[in-house]
């Protein structure tokens, strides 16, 4: 499929909102909601480094659309639209675009999102896709990660290392197991939730790379430290510590990481469980215990790029 | 040089704007300015596809944001801020992210654009480098392919073919010449005429794949045909008509190419030529006219992609 075809085919299917002009025009136009700051956020998955080249592409493509709505989650935006811009070899054929399409179109409607523009390009190597996710908050409102202070009490959805399993699975190391794999290839963007947090939690931040570097990243850029408790830390099925701390450095789980004021009762979401796994203290670094014992920091807190 | 290495000095040299929050959160945040329509574009560069592996580094940001910078110039907005989406693979090693780094700011600086934020991704097996644009148009201003009229003049900025002559100079194939290989590798966004010509044009894009190409498509968007006299074309140096065919066929000049009611006269912007170069007519498709004469239209307009 010639490249100017396939964007004819997402302008008819998926480009219908206003502000995608058809795809006819040099850039999308959109009127922002009256009084809001806006957020913006751009993420790009390589097959090869953050999928599997022979995941169903269905899957890619939410996984694609869901890390970086995500990303807006975790500063309490609203999505309202988003850019593609894809890279594509050969390997992504007529058949895979078509599945691409479809399971982006799917993940779309599910997420409430318009896609408004974009740009490919074939004959890369290998498979290169980027978003750009665009949403709004009301000022004073959006999350970030500098703002807990000692005291503060720490928090996360879901549980935590389902990705990590499923990506076992996925790689065929550990029995098939569909909602693992999910988990792994279809990860859900906590977007209510990030905005019930808005103006509520003290600091947040979408747990990407592994529960204890993300966690390590809030307290650097909060300027304090965060001591968790690993036998509170939600996870799937009966484990000890050994298969806790494979769970709090394995990424992926796209789960929120948050901080509130000691004693506030977090937003109720419907089907998301939140947890206390513990709390912010004055002295810098993370510091770990299970059942009530001092455990050594590993050296490896979760997934480091480059 | 690690990718997060990379990111903490991007953010350290250009992430300076409040709303880059200094890298330090999932997404920016910007205000955007009261009662504008925002405008967003998304292009993406891959080596060895839109610019010579070894061409420059500094050169290759240049353009990189230049050609995002277009899109908006073409829909009459004026460039607020941009998202980075670099894949790198081993070829940019320290020295070439430097030189990027370093040529990346000093056209944010000459575009008076903010760098917001992005992500980086290494490992891969060549560079596939994008950037999403933000800017503002007041509402109704903003430019389209789809307005022009019959009886609208036919206009276009600057001069036409000079960046397909810097090609055949980075090639090897011309005598070195450093203002066409400049034309090819450092384009000029015309975002002063871009926002000028917003409410003024009834319809305007920019000319990324060649003029004849571009031309076609604004002329199927609006639904009418274009007549254009190539001997009004504007070219460097003194050719015949199979000269002039190659240069309106070249792409990457990223000049505006404009439609004007009848016997308006163009805003005047210093330093950008504007020529006539002819007319709106209802018979659909491209005609072309060289001293008074009917040309064949060439089979080949200009670049097509894919």
């Amino acid at each position: 499929m010639a490249e100017r075809d396939f964007i004819a085919r997402l302008a008819a299917t998926l480009g219908t909102d206003p502000a995608a002009r058809g795809f006819a025009d040099d850039a999308a136009v959109w009127m922002p909601p009256i009084g809001r700051s806006l957020v913006f956020t751009h993420d790009v998955l390589a097959a090869g480094v953050h999928y599997l080249p022979d995941d169903p592409p269905s899957d890619v493509a939410w996984k694609l659309l869901a890390v970086n709505l995500s990303d807006l989650a975790a500063m309490a935006a609203t999505p309202a639209g988003v850019l593609l811009g894809l890279g594509l070899s050969a390997a992504e054929d007529h058949a895979w675009r078509d599945a691409f399409m479809a399971g982006l179109g799917r993940a779309l409607k599910t997420f409430d999102v318009s896609l408004w523009g974009g740009d490919t390009v074939t004959g890369l190597d290998r498979a290169v896709l980027g978003i750009t996710a665009i949403g709004w908050v009301e000022p004073g409102k959006a999350l970030g990660r500098s703002g807990a202070r000692p005291g503060d009490e720490l928090w996360v959805s879901g549980t935590v290392g389902d990705a990590g399993l499923g990506l076992a699975v996925s790689q065929g190391k550990a029995p098939y197991n569909k909602q693992l794999l999910n988990r792994f290839r279809r990860p859900t963007p906590r977007i209510a939730l990030g905005k019930a947090l808005g103006g509520v939690a003290t600091a947040g931040m979408d747990v990407s790379d592994g529960l204890l570097i993300d966690a390590e990243r809030l307290a650097t850029a909060s300027g304090i430290g965060l001591e968790i408790d690993l036998d509170a830390v939600p996870v799937t099925g009966a484990v000890g510590l050994d298969d806790v701390l494979a769970r709090v450095t394995a990424g992926d789980d796209y789960e929120l990481l948050f901080t509130l004021p000691a004693g506030t009762i977090p937003p109720t979401i419907a089907g998301v469980p939140l947890t206390r796994i513990g709390r912010a203290v004055d002295a810098a670094g993370i510091r770990l215990r299970f059942a009530d014992t001092v455990v050594p920091t590993p050296q490896r807190l979760g997934w480091e790029h480059g």
